[in-house]
């Protein structure tokens, strides 16, 4: 398969879509996915085209893991999760949806099951409100 | 939590404990879970003591995502996989079980449901034939 440019991802990086960005650098974006699986959960993509795992080269995969860190310990900071969640989906048998290469971290919290991958659409000003949190909080650490 | 020298992956990295390896190098391990939860599933970790995501260094990170990336390769090949999931757990809540760093590399197949994380004990037999595969289709890769 070759890279789509116009996937939703490549179309958030290049602004013409929006997104609820927690944090940006050069090579990596962060925002919370509006299908959220559980209250904090954020996707961290490389800004280089990679449709997935294989096609993804290991110094964007090293910035998205940097990235993936800090956010996922803030993450888990500002939501007081039990725990932190890395999954990585390669092809629609494995539940890829969006074909650029995405790090979801996912917070748990006990005795809470997770929404179902690519459920029900969140209200953008909550997922607002909790970027507004991430973001401070990555302002602070 | 401080990292406790005498989980089962310190274990096996020492030698003190079987496992059945598919892949190694100076930085990291990679082995087959012995509750998988679909055939070909296997296990990447880094050499250096690290408990979780938080807990690891960029470097070792690296490592194990350069592995990641190449067994996965040969796994969804070696099996004809349908796609590859990439899970790390961070935290009970998470359903981290062992507590030293490890990425879990999660053949999906179309239709086939997932057998539950940590669920029943494969037999070492069809571990063994499975990473001889494995071992192989690496060598030629």
């Amino acid at each position: 398969m070759t890279y789509d440019k116009d996937n939703i991802f490549a179309k958030i990086l290049r602004g013409e879509m929006p997104a609820v960005k927690v944090y940006e650098d050069d090579q990596t974006l962060a925002f919370m996915d509006v299908m959220p699986q559980s209250p904090g959960h954020v996707l961290v993509i490389p800004k280089t085209e990679a449709e997935d795992l294989f096609d993804l080269e290991l110094k964007a995969g090293t910035a998205v893991l940097r990235t993936s860190q800090r956010v996922a310990q803030v993450v888990q900071e500002v939501f007081q999760a039990d725990g932190i969640m890395i999954n990585q989906f390669n092809g629609p048998a494995a539940g890829q949806t969006v074909f650029h290469y995405h790090v979801h971290i996912v917070p748990r919290y006990e005795d809470v099951p997770l929404r179902r991958h690519s459920g029900d659409m969140e209200d953008i000003a909550v997922l607002e409100e909790q970027a507004a949190k991430i973001r401070q909080a990555l302002g602070e650490s």
